[in-house]
C-alpha cells in the first residue's frame, strides 16, 4: 500500500451511506489515498440476499438509501475487524449507543498509527451527568487520536448535491491536510481546524437552541422571536464553551460547526420538529420521541438536561438563562411563556468571557 | 417643565406611528419624561378633515395605521418647528430623503441641549460614493448629538405586541439611561450601548446579505445554503466594521442590531423578497423596485454598490467575497450560481480582524 492512507467507514446507515459516496469518489483520485474503501455493514438479509452482497454488486444500499448509487470502490464488509484491520483512517458513523461495544471489538485489532474520525451526532452521559464527547470515548477505548466532522450538513441535502458545509476538528497535525480532502465535494465545503473540542461541543449545544426554536414555532411566535433565540443561543454556546472547554477560539464559532449549523437547526432540524409537536399536541416528550424519531434519543432535551447539571454544579444557571429555561420547559418546571421572558430579561453583560470574547 | 425631558417624534408614517405608542405609554409614567409627546405630522386632508385633527380627537392615524390606537398624550402637530421647539429628545422617523430638508428647517430652532435619536432605516450616498450614516447628517446639520435605534423589530411585529428587540447606539452619556426607557415595552427589549457607529452600520450591511438570501430563495436552494450565507455574511459584516469603523466592539454584533437583525432580515425582509422576485421573474431590479417597495429605494442593491466602492477603493474586494458577489449579481456582472461558488471558496483566514476578533 506504500504511503497511501487506507480508509474504512464503520457504519452503513443513512449518514454513513451518504458520506460514503464522497469518500469513495475522493479516494478514487487522491494521491494520498488508497482507492478501495472498506465499509463495515451490519449484515442483514434483504429478500434472501445478504446486504453486503447487494451493495458490492449493485452499489446501492437498498436498506437505507435505495435511490443512491455508491462508487464501485466502496467495498461492503460484514466483519468490523476485517474491515478496519488495515485502515489508516477509521471513519465512525454509527449510532452513539454502539460506540463502546464497537471499540471493545476493535481494541488491539487496528493499526496503532490509525486515526479515527467521528461523524457521530450525539454524546454520552458521564457518571456525574456531564456530557462526554464521543471522540473522547473512541480515543480512550481505542487508544488512537480521534478527529470529528460536524456542521451544517443535513444528510439528505448532501445526497441531493445541495450546498452544505462542515468543519473538521482535527486532533493530529499529520492528518490536517488529508482529512478535508476525504469528505469534501463540489457542493460540500469542508474546513479544518485544530479546535476540536469546540467543534464537537457546538454540535451538541445547538440541539438545545433548536428545541427552543421549535417551541417558538409550536407557539406560532414571530420571526423576531426566533432570531432573538438564535442570537441569545449563539452567545450562550460561546459562553458555555469558554467555561467548560477553555482555550477554544472565537473563530471556530464562525465555522459551519457554529453559526450556520445553529441557524439550520433552528429552521430544519428534528429537535425543532419534536419541540413544535410537543407544544402543539401537549403530549409528553416521552411519547412524542417514539413517534418522531424512531430509534434516536431526542438530543435537545437530553443535552439541555446534561448542560443544566454542568451549569448548576458551578452555580452558573442564572448566567445561562436560555439554556436553563429550555431545560425547565422540557421537564415541565417552566411554562412556555418563560421563553419570551428570558429573551426580554437576559443580560449580555452578566457574564463576560473576556479571554475569548473581547468586550 | 423642570428637569423632565420633553420628547418629540418627527414623522407620522408606519414606523413613526408604531413607535409612538411605546413612546407615549412610557412618557405618561416615567419620572424623567414630560407626559405630553409632540408628533410632527405632515398635514393631509382625509375626507375633508385634517389628519392632525383626526389623530388628536380619535387617537388613530387613519392614513397609515387605521387599526392602531395611540395613547392620548401623543399630540399631533402640523408644524415641525413648533413640534420640536421645546424638545429635549427629538426622535427622527422620516424617510431618509427628507432628512436634510427637515434639518435645514429646524437649524437654530431647537434647544442647543437637545438630543436626537434616528430611527431611520437607510443612509445617504456621499460624493465619493461611500455610505454616510443618517445620524452623521443630523449631527452635522442640526449641530446636536444623534443616537440611533435599530434592530430586530419589524414594525408590524411591534404593533402586534410580538416579541422584538432593538439596540440603541447612544452618543451622549447623559441620555444612556433614559433612551431605552422611552422605547421599550413588555414585548420590546431595548439595550443601549455607546458603540453607535457599529450599531448603525450593521443595520445597513445586513440588507446586502438579506438580498443574497432572497436570491437563494428565488433559486429554491436549501436550508444549509441560507445558513451558510448568514454565517459568511455575519463574518463579512464584522470584518467590514473593523476596517471602516475601527474601535467597534465584538459584543455589539451579539446585540439585536447584529445577529438577530441579520437572521430576521434573511427570512422576512423586503430586500429578501425583492431578490426572490428578481431571480424568479428575471425582471430588472429597476422594474421590480416599483412593484415591491413603492416609494422606497431597495436597500440591498444600493448598499451593495456603496460597499463595493468602499472596498475597491482599498483594494479589499477579494477579502469580502460575499459582499462582492452579491454586488456583481445585482448589476448583472455575475451569474446567480456564483453565490454557491463564493460560499465554497471563501476563506475565513484571508483576513483577520485581530483587534476585534481574537483568532
Amino acid at each position: 500500500m506504500g504511503d497511501k492512507h487506507f480508509v474504512c467507514i464503520i457504519g452503513s446507515g443513512n449518514w454513513a451511506t451518504t458520506i460514503a459516496r464522497n469518500v469513495g469518489n475522493n479516494a478514487a483520485r487522491h494521491q494520498m489515498l488508497e482507492p478501495l474503501v472498506n465499509m463495515y455493514v451490519y449484515e442483514e438479509y434483504i429478500d434472501g440476499r445478504k446486504l453486503t452482497d447487494i451493495i458490492n454488486t449493485t452499489h446501492i444500499n437498498v436498506k437505507y438509501m435505495p435511490d443512491y448509487v455508491l462508487p464501485p470502490n466502496i467495498i461492503a464488509v460484514d466483519d468490523v475487524v476485517e474491515a478496519a484491520r488495515d485502515a489508516d483512517i477509521l471513519i465512525f458513523a454509527i449510532p452513539p449507543t454502539f460506540v463502546s461495544s464497537c471499540c471493545r471489538t476493535l481494541l488491539g485489532k487496528v493499526k496503532p498509527t490509525a486515526h479515527a474520525v467521528s461523524l457521530i451526532k450525539g454524546f454520552e452521559r458521564g457518571d456525574d451527568g456531564h456530557i462526554i464527547l464521543i471522540s473522547g470515548i473512541i480515543m480512550r477505548q481505542l487508544k488512537i487520536p480521534c478527529s470529528v466532522l460536524v456542521g451544517c450538513n443535513l444528510a439528505h441535502e448532501i445526497s441531493n448535491d445541495n450546498y452544505c458545509e462542515g468543519t473538521i476538528g482535527c486532533r493530529d497535525q499529520k492528518f490536517f491536510r488529508v482529512l478535508p480532502d476525504i469528505f469534501k465535494s463540489d457542493t460540500f465545503r469542508v474546513v479544518v481546524t485544530d479546535d476540536a473540542d469546540c467543534v464537537e461541543i457546538c454540535a451538541a449545544l445547538r440541539n438545545i437552541i433548536a428545541f427552543g426554536a421549535g417551541c417558538a414555532d409550536g407557539m406560532e411566535l414571530n420571526e423576531n422571536t426566533k432570531a432573538g433565540l438564535i442570537r441569545r443561543g449563539f452567545l450562550e454556546i460561546i459562553q458555555f464553551v469558554d467555561v467548560f472547554y477553555p482555550g477554544s477560539r472565537m473563530a471556530t464559532f464562525f465555522e459551519a460547526c457554529g453559526l450556520s449549523d445553529l441557524v439550520t437547526s433552528c429552521y430544519a432540524n428534528r429537535n425543532r420538529k419534536l419541540a413544535e409537536a410537543f407544544v402543539k399536541t401537549g403530549q409528553p416528550l416521552s411519547e412524542l420521541e417514539h413517534i418522531l424519531i424512531p430509534g434516536h434519543e431526542p438530543l435537545g432535551p437530553v443535552t439541555a438536561e446534561m448542560v443544566n447539571i454542568m451549569l448548576s454544579n458551578k452555580g452558573l444557571e442564572e448566567k445561562f438563562p436560555l439554556f436553563t429555561t429550555i431545560y425547565k420547559i422540557c421537564v415541565g418546571d417552566a411554562p412556555l411563556t418563560r421563553l419570551i421572558e428570558t429573551l426580554r430579561f437576559a443580560r449580555e453583560d452578566i457574564y463576560h468571557p473576556t479571554h475569548i470574547f473581547q468586550l
